[in-house]
């Protein structure tokens, strides 16, 4: 570098509006430090991690061997270069920073993009060839070269070193999680990065196939958890595990086998290399989180209901019998209590409640229903059991939300409307659809306050004829063959009860009222299709003004694949488990209060 | 605490004759520290460890919760206490600190106790019951009374959490490898911590086994490296390993099985639980430590022999297929090259050459030869092949040092005597008898300075019977029926001159003469026997003054035990495995020189 003391050079970053007046011949990484502004330089400017992408004009030094390494000619030609290596020789204008790595997987309504930076890195390296003069040792040569002093390796990666050096002359991409070497590769292989997010659901599995060194997403594909055939529910399956002769093995096994599948699905379409998926991360209730790691589950059933272990575990993919690079982890999220779990913090994460200045509101039913309620000064969080009847299970004709499933339904005037999925003739009734038709037949006043199906006496000409005689009373005919019985609207009132009185409680417990909820977010397999006027209709939420009510999608596996592509977002859910106060119902009298009193309907 | 300000305490520490000063109620730790002395409180002093013990007399506070935790009523009684949590309430006399883990583990002439600080720590807790009102997970309760914030734990610890917590009342024993839980026992085990030391020869291996809360041994054990079976040298080791279908596994498969007879041997004695053996430390040369993890070795075979790594290395001992606690580790020293192994670095251990003022060399000739030479100021190792010849292989009546070995071997005057191992028949020749021999034939004219057997005609009357005709010139009759050939002369020669030569080439590196030489200390299967002034007599060591030589055993074997006892000697042997200097020979013309002249006897 020429000698220029005393010269200064301007470096313009275009796009954060920024002008940084720096000494001849520092580097941009310097510049963007000088700034205030944070640039991703994992490595800390040595030129080993390549994260420090921008894109130049103007007088900057030559491109250095790291440069080259971390840079196609077409990059470089294109005016990409490594912040941390290349220097300003006179102005110079930064057009971009980082690009590819700040990523937007949002949560419907929640703006908040999200910095790609994974547990996994991947590094081309050019090592030089032993000789007598250099004497030493493979890994030895690979550390000096990455520039890791306390780098360790499993015995595997050890194993294959020789091999895998002189097989490609000694240019290898190092595949790094933290300072753990977790594997070497022939050649340059940085791009081919790989993981997936699974949302382990106690119905449903979805799993995500992601490129970790990107942030995009490469398909979606779900499958049913296997663990169904030895009972519908957590309790079910924790009495499977506790009486039969290797039960636990077998829950584990069956959904272990579900991970399989979906990832074959997902190589097979994508066409993506197995050995180049590093990492699986999962989020699922308590239950299927103890489940799936072969914990026995047993207490989370039994007073005072407490798991075996809330932390966030990392372990082999190997050792679980999942299907990925053999030196490959598993994360599974921290969860919040006995029955908060990982998917609740994956909520938590996708929401940033933690962050809100306002108090929101969000409900998350699947086959359990959890609720959290909070601002940035205090967050809440209980479960309520009131999943299966939104779910179908416990509805005589109630049915998951597939084909056939009606979905929606309304009465005007006198007229009954319903949609069917993919408009086939109807097979029976989604929760979304179970809704609808409360609050409706509620609104017609075919169902009364106590949630009585009227007699064919007591109600209007035009509906009689679909009032029947049941077990328990009348049934309501919804169409050809598809009865909404009276048992059934008992479940519900069960279970939206068990809902509003969690939130009442909820509420009590932060001291804050109806008015002050900014918001109301439903989530989860079933809360995400469920039409929040019906929902407010059958007084399962709190009475706030409808467009404060919204449907966010699927947060949990939003959670999982934020908390995949960012160790940061692993942090933040440790955070989360760590602060959200878990607020136990079951030997709360005023709960029970609640319950009895919102187990009714206001007409 | 009352509350005495200004009021002072004296502490007197009458082994190490200090007294000090300190405020009213401050602990006895606080006292050590303030006086200079250094006390083991791994925990830091919250009292979990139990490291700090001290014997007390005078006014202490009573004792608390967490000395009840690690100190029997009798104990307590005896005025055992914890320092960190026995505070001065006026004068306090102790007598002695941390009296048992001070421990000395020496090879003969070295002068160094070590302090007993294993990896393995077990602590014993009475956790509080779960309850309505303490939710917290299995393992939260076992963190937050551990007081060890990061705790992390293998699943399998997980896995039997719940019941092992169940199975005694929540009285368990956390087994630790630093913020690691590697293990959770029902009830108090703390006094049952055992660890292995390994030294894994070529031809011998040998199995120590201690209390490592202790550190005394429970007894020694050892085995034939059944590699053997595949060849006699690392080098036909190799090939065998390159050559076969899996011979890499096979070879690895046999050293295993090896360890698991010693274990076995080791176990049946001692009547030690298995599963109370938690750590394993293992030395070798480096193609013993490749073959051992299954790491190919042929890159040591081929230039520029480059070792695939000399890193410490920490493994599952399950994972290898060594039968002890389940989640127990196998600790393998670091290497220094291609051909200095981690037996070389346990050298370096067990004779503190680094802390030496002085020049001293050690000499350790197994079935390699290892030479060390050097002080703090600067440390040099370099290897020969001159092993074979003195472990009794290519020698044509040569045996290993076990009965019927002709060990020792004297010519007074026209008189042959000789020493067999056991007071047996003699079978044959070990290496301390090869070299008696040797020298007692230059000395008596029989062998001529070139290595040459005279023949009948050219020596005296007495010993001429003794000469027969052999293959290659004349043998020599060294008892009925056992000859030393010129074969074996040959043999010895040019191993004799393969070290001395090296011994040359270490001195004029580190610029140094025999006389700058304070000690030469023999060590190595054959070091050990070997009787110094033969040594001197056939010129394998330099001329110094034969009370500077020193026989110091298996030094190779103590470094091992101390790496196992001291995660501090396990930080002196990644020191030395990178501070000491590897001099390669292979290339050295220097040493070619120096190798043709010290073949030759001067007589």
């Amino acid at each position: 570098m020429e000698n220029k003391r005393g010269v200064k050079s301007k470096v313009t970053f275009k796009r954060e509006g920024k002008d940084v007046i720096i000494p001849y011949g520092k580097t941009l990484l310097y510049a963007a430090y000088e700034g205030g502004l944070s640039l991703d330089a994992t490595c800390g400017g040595k030129g080993t991690c390549g994260k420090c992408k921008v894109k130049v004009r103007g007088s900057v030094s030559d491109p250095t061997q790291e440069e080259k390494a971390h840079l196609s000619s077409e990059e470089l030609q294109d005016g990409l270069r490594l912040a941390c290596q290349a220097r300003a020789l006179g102005d110079v204008i930064v057009d971009s920073i980082n690009d590819r790595a700040s990523q937007k997987i949002l949560v419907h309504g929640v703006e908040e993009p999200i910095i790609v930076s994974p547990s996994i890195q991947k590094i081309y390296l050019e090592l030089p060839l032993p000789s007598l003069e250099d004497q030493r040792s493979d890994f030895q040569r690979l550390k000096d070269t990455l520039k890791i002093r306390n780098l360790v390796a499993d015995l595997e990666v050890i194993q294959d070193l020789p091999q895998v050096l002189r097989g490609n002359d000694f240019k290898v991409t190092a595949v790094l999680k933290g300072e753990e070497l977790i594997g070497v590769e022939e050649g340059d292989t940085t791009l081919k990065s790989y993981g997936l997010a699974f949302d382990i659901g106690t119905t449903t599995v979805v799993g995500t196939l992601m490129n970790i060194a990107h942030g995009s997403q490469l398909g979606v594909s779900s499958g049913l958890n296997g663990q169904a055939d030895f009972g519908a529910d957590v309790i079910s399956r924790i009495n499977f595990a506790k009486e039969h002769p290797y039960g636990l093995r077998r829950l584990k096994e069956k959904i272990i086998e579900v991970l399989n599948e979906i990832i074959n699905d997902l190589l097979e379409e994508s066409k993506v290399n197995r050995e180049n998926i590093y990492e699986v991360v999962v989020v699922g209730n308590t239950c299927m989180q103890h489940l799936f790691l072969e914990i026995d589950p047993i207490n989370l059933a039994l007073m005072p209901y407490v798991s075996v272990t809330k932390e966030p575990m990392t372990l082999k993919a190997k050792d679980l019998g999942i299907s990925i690079n053999k030196a490959g982890d598993v994360y599974m999220l921290p969860s919040i209590a006995g029955f908060v779990g990982a998917d609740t913090v994956a909520v938590g994460l996708a929401t940033y409640l933690e962050k809100s200045p306002e108090v929101k509101l969000v409900v998350d039913i699947g086959t359990n229903g959890e609720i959290l309620l909070g601002s940035s000064k205090k967050l809440l969080a209980c479960s309520t059991a009131a999943g299966p009847a939104f779910e179908g299970a416990q509805i005589k004709y109630g049915m998951r939300g597939t084909t056939g499933a009606i979905e929606a339904f309304q009465i005007h005037g006198d007229d009954i409307s319903y949609k069917v999925i993919d408009n086939v003739p109807p097979k029976g009734i989604c929760g979304s659809g179970l809704i609808d038709i409360m609050a409706e037949l509620l609104k017609a006043g075919i169902i009364d306050g106590t949630g009585r199906i009227l007699s064919p006496g007591e109600i209007g000409p035009n509906f009689r004829t679909r009032i029947v005689e049941g077990e328990n009373g009348y049934d309501f005919v919804v169409a050809p063959g598809i009865l909404l019985t009276q048992g059934d609207v008992r479940q519900l009132q069960l279970a939206k009860g068990a809902i509003y009185a969690g939130i009442q409680i909820l509420k009590e417990v932060l001291g804050t009222e109806d008015d002050e909820i900014s918001q109301i977010l439903l989530t989860g397999a079933f809360g995400n299709y469920i039409r929040k006027e019906s929902a407010k209709a059958i007084g399962l939420l709190p009475d706030i003004p409808l467009e404060r009510i919204k449907s966010i999608g699927n947060a949990a596996g939003v959670g999982a694949k934020m908390a995949l592509l960012s160790i940061k977002e692993r942090d933040r859910a440790v955070e989360l488990s760590e602060s959200i106060e878990y607020v136990e119902l079951s030997n709360s009298l005023k709960f029970q209060e609640e319950f009895m009193n919102a187990m009714y309907f206001s007409v």
